[in-house]
């Protein structure tokens, strides 16, 4: 591949590339390492993509129809099938399923005979879903209009994560198809448990095999497509940890109460578990419900440095409140904090939050019932240099502190923060790839999701891990998850840009320095 | 009918009572009033009620297997039309449904040109079951044997209410077809929407025809088979009242946090409704979840008096502790009360329950999901002298004083406390019943349960209303709900045994002064 200035052709393909993803956005085109691959070699590639758009669609569509539910254990090791089945297809070589405690990961490797190696981080399972809840059934993956967007699939796991993985392996065929040789040589690492806290995947990254691929990797990422309306996108320094888990008081383990369901009347003379889940709760957060007061819980945290905030400041210039608000059906952020701030808080803030609350009779009007049993389903969120295990020490702690030693805290999964230097190859990569593009990227100084990059940021793994892509979808663990395939947004890749968008990272992954 | 002393035939025949009912309760019998039918005619009764057997337990069998549930709409007006033929058979004339603003009530009467009439209260709604919780499936009634207590119908409303008042009927059919004519006139009037907490029974109760009807009545009873292990049963002198509601938050309502589900990680951006109704639910109670803290809430309510407290110290002395804590699963009563303490308890606070919490994702596992909208279902029991009207109205200004305007407070239904006089006729001809059936009544100051007593013992009915019956069954509102056939235990009556209490009553009901 070369680094050399574009000749005018491929500037015409860079401006047609700019006004499809960011019109009046800055090009950065001729900036040395910006230009990676030869242009008739790009040019190849997105023939090709534009020849597969079909089967490129089709491929999410069909992987959208099988389900693999961790926490359901639906499909999983049809899931881990056919993800291996995905890979072989795609130029994978050894692909197998890696065993662990609990569901299997897949492996598997292409070996290009190039200097640099890049990890490729998937997940085959989704969340539960309610189809009552969606106006598209969910495992149709029907293409649907969305307004200001452009066409989509809609369907569970959309966007999270089997459109962005589909495409990154339409980028993969792509290349294959213009017979062209990649620039890097690609490590994929999939799991089947992400979703419930991957509590076996750092079992599945230390397997000898997959550890000594891994460590080849200059850097990791998982795919992602999640431009803004301004076709912004977002490089993340590093990512939020979590535990989730269930709080459950129960007339069983306190001792008071009834086990089972007893008619309401009798109320006036035995204690009730969901009044004391309810105290409970209300121990481990400020009124407000904004922040988390179970001692001790914030004295390991890392406040921001002046350069992560200076980088949340710029993000958020380059953000639509409006259209944020709008699509989060909010009308003001916490403390009616100004956006900005709001981002602050978002990177920075440890959190909890009640995902669900299940007691008693919950179906359509009342039942007079007296409940054995209430269970909150919990997820802390945790920031440097919070771990996962020092919260879990601390939450049962407060528990037991505040005389709630009989309510069980349930943990079913989790991983600690993770962090990215920002000089390392894989965020440098991103930042040309970005830039070659057109596309504004903000470094973000943590994503407040999370997911198990520890693992690969962690030893005895140690390298850099990331997301990256173009693209848009949205609505992860939502109903009407969608994944846009036809831009209607003129700042936002359809499917053929962002396969576009994954080629270009695997050339400037071998380019930068 | 006579009230001069028994042969020795009938002496045998209560003694064969007796030894059924309760062996070891002092007979009463000889003692005027308490002997009220003649001999011979209770004999072809009693023969008529086992000849009967089969067509009564499969009159309630039946009856299971349609099941009205007005909170969800379920077979209504089937369940309205199949009272009416169950009343109709049983021979009431000018059976008619009475329309409301809801589900509609059945009304009926019996003019055996008696001098007395007797209301008869009946429900033909049940609660909502959930079939997975139940060992035996809860529309089947299928006969189960229940250790210690002997062959039962399994099935909901087979205690609640389907069980006693279709013994109630078996009364009437054995009276019939022994061709004796009934010692009072019978006003029969049904409800579907008890389960809801009869919205509209008052309606129903005031039409002009119903109501002119109920004011003839002496009293009014609901039929109840809840003899204890030790045979005994309670004369209910009043219940209490109830509302039933949901407590709601809503990003919606509250115009902070998402009006749908968001991802959990903008928890540190976007406020919880979650967390404002967990903060809002422990501003009800205190700390131990056992006592109602909202402003004002007891300041009407009349203390037990001596003569009340007295009553539950007596009743207290007559029942099987460690079987009633067996029975509902607990180990303690609230404050590790002794028994008689927690039924003044029982008797005398009002309460605040939760029956139920529903937010965000309830299945199995975790969902990183904000929800937005959360809710409690609650019930808060009522004791003279509160008012359904001042506790909501209470409710109200507590949530708006604490700053929880947003909350909304939906009322499903609901009614006032209820009080009888201890020297009513009605109570008067159940002591005398059970008496004479040689079975253990205590006077109960006031039933924790609810019921829609109060639209009869207000104005404009104004008659007395209670509970009466013998026999057993348990679990209204639970799994495995039940109603006992063939009784096992020899001081709890068995359907036929039951079905003599009601005729035993009527007679009472002709013949106390």
């Amino acid at each position: 591949m070369s680094t050399s200035s574009p000749s005018s052709a491929s500037r015409r393909d860079m401006l047609r590339s700019a006004a499809l993803l960011g019109s009046g956005v800055a090009l950065t085109a001729g900036g040395g390492a910006a230009i990676a691959a030869a242009d008739s070699e790009m040019a190849r590639i997105r023939k090709a993509a534009e020849s597969n758009r079909d089967a490129d669609i089709r491929r999410i569509q069909d992987w959208i129809k099988l389900p693999s539910i961790a926490a359901e254990n639906l499909n999983m090791a049809e899931g881990a099938a056919y993800m291996a089945d995905l890979a072989r297809s795609a130029g994978f070589t050894g692909v197998t399923t890696v065993p662990s405690d609990g569901h299997p990961g897949v492996f598997g490797v292409m070996d290009n005979g190039a200097k640099r190696t890049l990890g490729i981080y998937f997940m085959y399972d989704v969340k539960q879903f309610d189809p009552a809840e969606w106006s598209s059934p969910p495992l149709e993956a029907r293409i649907v209009d969305k307004p200001g967007w452009g066409k989509a699939i809609v369907g569970r796991g959309a966007i999270n994560q089997k459109g962005p993985q589909a495409t990154f392996l339409a980028a993969l065929h792509a290349m294959k198809d213009a017979g062209v040789k990649l620039p890097v040589n690609i490590v994929l690492l999939a799991e089947g448990e992400e979703e419930i806290g991957s509590p076996n995947f750092r079992q599945i990254a230390t397997n000898p095999g997959v550890l000594a691929a891994l460590k080849r990797c200059e850097g990791i990422f998982i795919p992602a497509c999640w431009q803004g309306a301004n076709g912004e996108v977002q490089v993340n320094l590093g990512s939020k940890g979590i535990i989730e888990l269930e709080l459950i008081a129960s007339g069983e383990k306190w001792g008071r109460g009834p086990k089972g369901d007893v008619h309401s009347s009798y109320k006036a003379m035995i204690d009730s578990p969901t009044w004391r889940l309810v105290q409970a709760l209300q121990t481990l957060v400020s009124a407000d419900g904004n922040n988390v007061v179970i001692g001790g819980w914030s004295e390991n945290v890392r406040p921001l440095t002046a350069r992560e905030k200076a980088l949340i400041a710029e993000a958020a210039r380059g953000m639509d409140e409006a259209q944020m608000k709008a699509s989060f059906g909010v009308t003001h952020w916490i403390d009616n904090l100004p956006l900005e701030q709001a981002l602050v808080r978002l990177a920075q803030e440890p959190t909890a939050n009640i995902e669900g609350l299940v007691a008693g009779y919950t179906g359509p009007g009342g039942k007079t019932v007296l409940p054995g049993r209430a269970v909150a389903k919990l997820d802390f969120r945790l920031v440097p240099n919070q771990t996962r295990a020092e919260a879990e020490a601390k939450l049962r702690a407060h528990l037991d502190s505040q005389g709630f030693t009989d309510i069980e805290a349930n943990v079913s999964g989790g991983y600690d923060p993770t962090e990215v230097a920002e000089d390392s190859l894989l965020i440098k990569a991103e930042m040309a790839a970005y830039a070659k593009m057109g596309v504004k990227a903000n470094l973000n100084p943590r994503l407040a999701g999370s997911w198990p990059g520890a693992v690969f940021t962690a030893p005895p793994v140690s390298i850099p891990a990331g997301h990256f892509g173009i693209g848009h979808g949205s609505g992860a663990h939502a109903p009407d998850e969608y994944f846009v395939v036809d831009s209607s947004n003129p700042k936002v890749a359809g499917i053929t840009d962002a396969t576009m968008g994954f080629v270009e990272m695997l050339y400037q992954m071998a380019a930068v320095r």
